[in-house]
């Protein structure tokens, strides 16, 4: 993590400022990356919080009056906003402003954002990993981003200057930054993020749905795995709305394979055909071995939960 | 958590002694729950590591001689060993001795256990749901069972004084006591664990037929939700296999309702339809919700992880 004798950008305006405009607030503010942090949200009552946070230095409803004059734009909306903040700020932006975003879907994000903007302006797409299950400028924290992964996906003729500076700026952050096509991350994080989603949100919801008795012993007796999915089925319901609708070919065609490989485990268990579970769960254990070597696996400070093997409450 | 002035037990007999098997020995020894604690497991090879960490007091290879004049027998075996233990302890076992098991599936831990054993023992199964991805006797120690429940299925005429014994043995190691028939815990576990577990293999295995490149990423980008899905899919595979070939029918029967609601998922991102996304993604908060209430949740020091919102590296 670096701090940079002066900062990078004079203005930054970041649109949006929920969990993760609030963390970027915070951290620009910490690691003085800009003199000036204008922010904009279109509910005047996140804006009075993000005042009352005092995580800007200007605020405003019109996302083209924070965009003004501004080096550097900072899309923190959910994605089915995009097309509206985007024809907002086209007409204020100035020449060759950088406009950037955090959104899960690249893709998505460029076809979006792209045909609003001026010739001259600087799109550099950037997803960070890095979340929590709270939402709301309030959630946000200056931390948020150290240990994790920044993904830029610039298209072919992106100015390579505008990328360094979005690099420097997630980096500065406390961000490892990693830069990869668009269609690419799309693909990596329909498996690695969307469909673990898709599939947490459904379990939970397959049990909401069983009889008020079993559902009850189900809350008491989740440490036996359901507990984990629970936390990742409480995320913001917008904006995992938006992922599936802009991810929609990458992740329904990880589903589909998802959903292969469910079958023929639901035909195992039918066969009793014990040998083709006992491949399939020692098989799984290469994977994990992979994560624990790329150090992208914190161990944890005690072992619990599951039935004698799955994961239990987090510390 | 008690230490009762007198052990529990004279002779508790531990048959295997692989991740709960271990943590019980120790526990047992720490609260001095019995004189003598006799472990037999079926490979000279985790028997003499059970030796190694002085488990226990006496050690053999053939189960009926550590259960020869055992008060309490507890199988700690994977369950596809169920009959052939009992089948072997059935002869040297005192009258009224107590047998009990850590099964995760209890039906048919009844079912197999039974029919060898002789009239008047007292079968009292049990299932603590307490574990870690790790197996073995290395794996154990004495503090697993703290702030876990342990669920004790008697059937309808179970001695009530065993019962309390092995109740009173659970409790002394710290754990939660429930109570409920084999059925309904099975029910129970079905989704809180074994469909959790299964739905977790199987992401796993899904992501193991990527391309190499993609399942590079995959690793490298497992913060977004898929790994905390790999660290279930990194236990026992045997214990595993055994517990959908015994949960059957609860497994299958849990299994379909969430295929149907995945498939419902599937749909609602084919036909664009936000609103069903949106809905089912805010109903699920409430589970959450519950969860939380039931104190059963322990809070990260730190939140982290997910694209925007997945959970990421455990403390």
């Amino acid at each position: 993590m670096t701090t940079p004798q002066s900062p990078l950008f004079k203005r930054v305006a970041l649109i949006g400022i929920g969990l993760i405009g609030s963390s970027l607030a915070r951290a620009i503010r910490l690691h003085h990356l800009a003199e000036h942090i204008a922010i904009s949200t279109r509910s005047i009552d996140t804006l009075d919080k993000a005042r009352a946070l005092n995580l800007g230095d200007s605020y405003s409803l019109d996302p083209a009056e924070a965009a003004l004059d501004a080096d550097l734009v900072m899309i923190c909306t959910p994605m089915g906003a995009y097309a509206a903040v985007a024809k907002a700020i086209a007409p204020a932006l100035k020449e060759g402003a950088i406009v950037s975003d955090v959104g899960s879907v690249k893709s998505a994000a460029i076809a979006t954002l792209k045909p609003h903007l001026p010739e001259d302006t600087h799109l550099v797409p950037g997803h960070p990993i890095a979340g929590t299950e709270h939402s709301g400028p309030e959630a946000g924290y200056a931390d948020l981003f150290p240990g994790h992964w920044c993904i830029l996906t610039p298209e072919a003729h992106t100015d390579l200057a505008a990328l360094d500076l979005v690099a420097r700026l997630w980096s500065a952050c406390g961000a490892n930054v990693e830069i990869m096509t668009p269609e690419h991350h799309d693909q990596v994080l329909a498996i690695t993020s969307h469909l673990p989603h898709l599939i947490a949100y459904t379990i939970v919801d397959t049990a909401s749905t069983l009889e008020s008795h079993t559902q009850k012993e189900v809350i008491k007796f989740s440490a036996g795995g359901f507990r984990d999915f629970t936390r990742i089925a409480a995320s913001d319901p917008v904006m995992w709305r938006d992922v599936f609708l802009t991810n929609k070919s990458a992740v329904l065609d990880i589903l589909g394979r998802f959903r292969e490989d469910l079958d023929r485990m639901t035909r195992a268990i039918e066969q009793n055909d014990g040998d083709a579970l006992e491949d399939t769960f020692t098989r799984t254990r290469a994977i994990r071995r992979s994560i624990i070597d790329l150090k992208q696996h914190i161990p944890d400070t005690k072992p619990n939960g599951g039935a004698n093997g799955g994961p239990g409450g987090k510390k």
